[in-house]
């Protein structure tokens, strides 16, 4: 069984203060870019992957998904979910997303937010999706940015003359888990390279549609000042949306 | 006009000490993995973009292209490509490759190693390789990885403690030129995210069947210990194979 951050108590209660959790989907940054790529969903039938407290799943079923099957590993997160939604053909469930099965050809949308980073065998699971997917299925789905999860001490350090920071790169050839101080002590996380997600997916009999190293744009910068971590990422980049 | 640093006389003497200009192909590290994209050269009409002292060209004509057309924006390089060649086959032709004109579907194979990122308007150059391309044709090309043209000061910082090297990053969402010092001072690259380099492919009709962020191997780096800039690159990620 892979580290469940979300059930630990230190994790989780700064976990739920974030933007995202507070707002759904308007308080996560780079929700407009990842719902610019979502096929229309009506009467589609869709996974979610790393749910959460199944924002996207209750959008998708208010934009006319048939139905939403809504996946996570953190029992709380999935308690808190059950809560905010009174939808029948939104189906919950408990699972490690290494352990998922899925039948073939189900699914005209698998869509994944900030979880594959995760998931330790992510070859085996997006096997598992273009298997799941119907032959004109999608993925949609978002990572952190490999040049965030690469370094084996992640930090950023600030020019003596400038001020500008920049980013402490290494390691980024070597894939494997990374152990960060995200919100709460000894968060782990899975790093990959992009090349390894890019060609894991071409592997599988799926086409690359768009790409997008998603970054806050000057005007968001200015609405949210106070998004330290944005305004860094803007500096260098940040996640990744496929 | 843009820069023609191989015309440089400070650049040109450092640059043909180069392994990959001394050696060939074989002299260039990435090679293995670029001739693995390759399709069967056999009977195709090929373009090869920055060709360089012509190595790639008479590769092609030597695994049985029909005919090479190589274009290159240096005087020196396509005179010494030439004194290298014996060859009715491959025409040489010094043109910058953003005023390139191309003919609809005449190309089999464009290849191109290591160039695309002196290009200012990349979208333009792609697009007519995009249309110069026959329907079952193949863009095959390598450029500097962004992670490396991206900062404004580029260099690698060593952990006081550790002795490791991380490369600092910033700037890289900013797209546009970069001043290096590689070979000889005030050489102008420019800088592009992958997001960039890869929807710009995928909007001009062709599809992505292939991407790799090259590295030299464990066994690589025991033959070559003097390759100091791939070593440091090892830790890090290197050049992008499309």
């Amino acid at each position: 069984m892979p580290q469940n951050v979300y059930d630990r108590q230190d994790f989780f209660k700064n976990y739920i203060k974030l933007d995202r959790q507070v707002k759904g989907l308007e308080g996560a940054p780079e929700w407009p870019q990842l719902r610019a790529m979502l096929p229309d969903l009506n009467g589609l039938t869709v996974l979610d992957l790393g749910c959460g407290f199944g924002w996207f799943s209750r959008f998708a079923r208010e934009n006319g998904a048939k139905f939403v099957r809504a996946i996570d590993i953190s029992e709380k997160m999935l308690e808190r979910a059950e809560e905010m939604t009174s939808d029948d053909n939104i189906k919950y469930e408990r699972a490690n997303l290494e352990d998922l099965i899925l039948a073939e050809g189900e699914y005209d949308l698998v869509f994944s937010s900030l979880a594959f980073h995760y998931v330790a065998n992510i070859a085996s699971l997006i096997k598992k999706i273009g298997i799941g997917l119907k032959p004109s299925g999608r993925l949609v789905c978002s990572i952190e940015h490999p040049i965030y999860t690469a370094p084996q001490r992640p930090k950023f350090i600030a020019n003596e003359e400038t001020g500008d920071k920049s980013w402490l790169l290494d390691n980024y050839q070597k894939e494997g888990p990374r152990i960060t101080n995200w919100l709460a002590p000894e968060i782990e996380k899975q790093h990959r390279t992009i090349g390894t997600y890019i060609n894991t997916i071409l592997r599988n009999n799926m086409q690359l549609s768009d790409f997008i190293e998603w970054c806050p744009t000057e005007e968001e910068l200015k609405r949210f000042p106070t998004r330290e971590s944005e305004v860094n990422k803007q500096e260098i980049l940040s996640d990744i949306v496929l």
